[in-house]
């Protein structure tokens, strides 16, 4: 089977369009197969503030009310998703820019409210159309998707971005020998976050469920890890979590410098 | 040669989510094949009201800016544009948005300043990858095409709708018989918009020479008349200007209530 280089890309990097750049020069140069989900980096919350909506977040997902959709289908859906478009069509990449309501790619379930967390308009993805990423593969495209899925009742949903990687790496399991890229501004998982000697290069759940438990590995890379562990177990052949210029490694076949997950 | 229905929507209805609504349920009973080029609507200046980035329009047309062209990026290529996929997705129409950076579908030029005026991120088509649509008209798929298109050097170009859908009924018209729709609210040319029984059903270039000097026809309704004859001269052999109700006229060869451009 051929390979697939599932390439998520999120943190500061999306607002920070030099980097952005950067970042897309390098993934320019991958060879083969791969598909690049985007996160949304903090231009939502930046474009809410401006336009004085309240922002609310638990445990680092976003509560999304009528005004918070428009604004993360705006920010998620339009500019970074076809900034990230343009930059890749100058480089010669046939890049296609998606939300999960584009073709059906992805349908979700309205996330319910819990411990009194009222989310609105977020999706928990339920189905990947993963034949459409064939046709596309098949045909040298390079989909990029947006953190948008729907409910295919005409509402977009927000949807969680490393959530999104998984599930389009597990739908195409069976098809390629898939590979999770979960890319950043940091070198992968730290136990602390400002020493650079702290990255935990190799990772297995029961070493995750101690740290955890220890509160070493906290905040947003608990649903990172968990999804991670999630595409090992559903046929996904490696998982990395790593800095968005580490991503030559993966060609490479270049181990160190980031955390495999096992 | 099979019929395909180019279908541009404009003007206030795009605003009108209950408006729009009621397009889409229209639209999407229309058999065959058809593409649906979006305008922008009055909702990029609404939003750039509410950042407090100045409005400038000349003729109509829209000046762009750094800051402007993030403004149309997010409301065409985002909300307008994933809000008319996720609403034909629940009416069972496999819809794809797209804008003409996504698989290059469209590549413009920057306009050049003219008469003084620096119209910035502005784009005139100069290419229609009209492949890609034929390949997904043939999986029974409804592009759905917002008013952006790009300069391959990795830059978003704000482009006029009307342009981009006779550009596209143009592409298309070695492939199939196509008919090209410029629909909005009002029932088609009018010599008098406050007078229903104004409208004109018929117009060939020399009267709308006429109309046009004697300024019974100006505005927008002029760049819109050019697309309409440079379709009809291009090998489109049906142009109409309509109202959105009315759109099930194009089905039913129902003739009159509109404006037909020969």
């Amino acid at each position: 089977m051929e390979t697939l280089q599932v390439i998520k890309i999120g943190g500061n990097v999306i607002d920070n369009e030099a980097h952005l750049s950067d970042f897309l020069k390098l993934f320019a140069t991958l060879d083969g197969n791969k598909i690049l989900v985007h996160g949304g980096g903090k231009l939502a919350t930046h474009l809410a503030e401006r336009l004085h909506v309240a922002v609310e977040m638990v445990e680092g997902r976003r509560v999304t009310n009528d005004d918070m959709i428009d604004i993360v289908t705006m920010t998620y859906g339009g500019l970074i998703n076809k900034r990230i478009v343009a930059k890749l069509q100058a480089l010669s990449q046939n890049a296609l820019g998606m939300t999960g309501a584009d073709l059906n790619l992805i349908k979700s379930a309205i996330r319910k409210s819990e411990n009194g967390v009222h989310w609105g308009w977020v999706g928990d993805p339920l189905t990947v159309e993963h034949s459409i990423l064939l046709d596309l593969l098949n045909k040298k495209v390079v989909p990029v998707i947006a953190p948008l899925t729907h409910d295919k009742k005409g509402n977009i949903l927000n949807t969680n971005a490393d959530t999104i990687a998984y599930k389009i790496a597990e739908s195409l399991s069976k098809s390629f020998e898939v590979e999770l890229n979960f890319t950043f501004d940091l070198r992968g998982v730290m136990k602390d976050i400002d020493d650079p000697g702290s990255l935990i290069e190799e990772i297995r759940r029961p070493e995750y469920e101690v740290y955890k438990s220890q509160k070493i590995i906290s905040g947003g890379m608990v649903p990172k890890l968990e999804n991670a562990f999630e595409a090992i177990a559903h046929g996904v052949k490696k998982v990395r979590i790593m800095h968005y210029e580490d991503i030559l490694k993966i060609e490479k076949k270049e181990i160190g410098g980031y955390t495999s997950i096992y």
